[in-house]
């Protein structure tokens, strides 16, 4: 393990740093993503994430988690006092460690499907905090993959890592455009069903068992054409409200669950 | 109608309005609460409630926004210049219109309740922005109350009415304690199902056709003992990733819709 102490703002290393949190642009052109806090990291790097360069501050990290994940990440140390953390820290630091770590492959060819496994797809989500919400979801549901078509905003994104609580990691997730995914879906022999309320039957009278794609466009402006053509049946969840209107990660996850109902129940 | 005009923000009407935004004490005091926007305005006053006091930008609000506030509230009108509005604005102002309206009873006595009502219980919920974001799906679901156990967060909170979409004055919603509820479901012959991991069967192997009361603890301590004891059945949602996390609101989500699907498919 190599450490180095850093004590100045204006160090290159640290303008790295907040440059990888702020930019999407940087994080493409390095390769590199930011984690903050000790659960996190450890869930990227059980994931199989590698990290690059680990920022931690002996102010605040216990000695003890500090040991665990020396022992779990063999990268480069940079030791930064507390001003300075809290400086970099981007959601106000409490457990005193934040890393760099390389990317990973996000493209379709790279999943590992199971039999008959069941695909979140999600076009174009606008806001991170949604698509976090929605990995969380597909964490807990045991979702085999999902994947984001013309995404808007980068997987890397902090407020998407954050929303999601580290389920970024966890689930396989890929990115593409519709056309590439719908080709992806149809050879895999897996079933598209699009949300959208036009000619469109209760989702829970759908058949789930098989290999399932349950596709979302945006709150705004649901699906394009090209998934409504594609799909083998149109599903809608009942809106038996005065307001006519669910959050987008809810949807997907009363969807995802009706999927795992229907297999276990 | 009458209307005055206001251009000091020391004047006490502004003054006033910014403290009901603010502070729930004086919420309470007044019986009054602050709705901001013409759709969740209208809402609520097709919900029943009664303005008091609408504050409007005629810099901001078109005509025929305001025409329709006011041919269906008949209140006081405040005309606030644009610098005024856009700092008693909680939202930052995009539709001109401010309102004060009086509380309404949220007693259990006050809840209509249809033959086998689906009632959703949250014990103590800390975030208003998780209450409203059930609030909402309760909508969407057509459950027919939302009761909230020794509240946290008063009922007429910015946050709350704003993450709810305005379904707070939607769904018939009210306070008491764990105890007057528990008594007040089982004297209405609802079935008490808690949500908890102890001792507990899968949600959709769960009658929810009957009357069905979905009860809900905090993320981070769950349910109180006395509801765990009053329960007619413990029922847990399949925990299948590795994050073994699901949000408050989520859960809730997936709970109504199942009570929804039992009763339609």
């Amino acid at each position: 393990m190599r450490i180095e102490s850093i004590t100045s703002a204006q160090n290159p290393k640290v303008k790295d740093l907040l440059a990888l949190q702020e930019k999407s642009k940087e994080r493409r052109k390095k390769g590199l993503f930011v984690v903050e806090g000790r659960r996190e990291l450890l869930h990227c790097v059980e994931a199989g994430y590698k990290p690059h360069t680990i920022f931690f501050c002996p102010e605040i990290i216990s000695t003890g988690d500090f040991d665990e994940i020396a022992d779990k990440c063999d990268c480069n140390y940079i030791e930064i006092p507390q001003h300075l953390y809290d400086k970099v820290a981007y959601r106000g630091g409490t457990e005193g460690v934040i890393a760099e770590l390389h990317c990973k492959d996000m493209t379709l060819e790279a999943l590992n499907l199971k039999e008959n496994p069941i695909v979140v797809v999600l076009e174009a989500v606008e806001k991170p905090g949604n698509l976090g919400a929605v990995l969380r979801s597909a964490d807990a549901s045991g979702v085999d993959a999902v994947i984001v078509c013309d995404p808007l905003t980068d997987m890397y994104n902090p407020n998407l890592i954050r929303s999601s609580i580290g389920a970024i990691f966890t689930v396989p997730t890929a990115t593409a455009t519709s056309e590439e995914t719908i080709e992806w879906l149809k050879s895999n022999g897996i079933k598209i069903y699009t949300a959208q309320l036009q000619d469109s039957k209760w989702y829970y009278d759908t058949d789930m068992k098989g290999g399932t794609a349950i596709v979302m466009g945006t709150e705004a402006t649901g699906l394009t054409q090209c998934w409504r053509k594609a799909a083998d049946a149109h599903i809608k969840i009942p809106m038996l409200g005065k307001l006519d209107s669910l959050n987008v990660s809810v949807s997907a996850a009363i969807l995802m669950f009706e999927a795992v109902r229907q297999r276990n129940s």
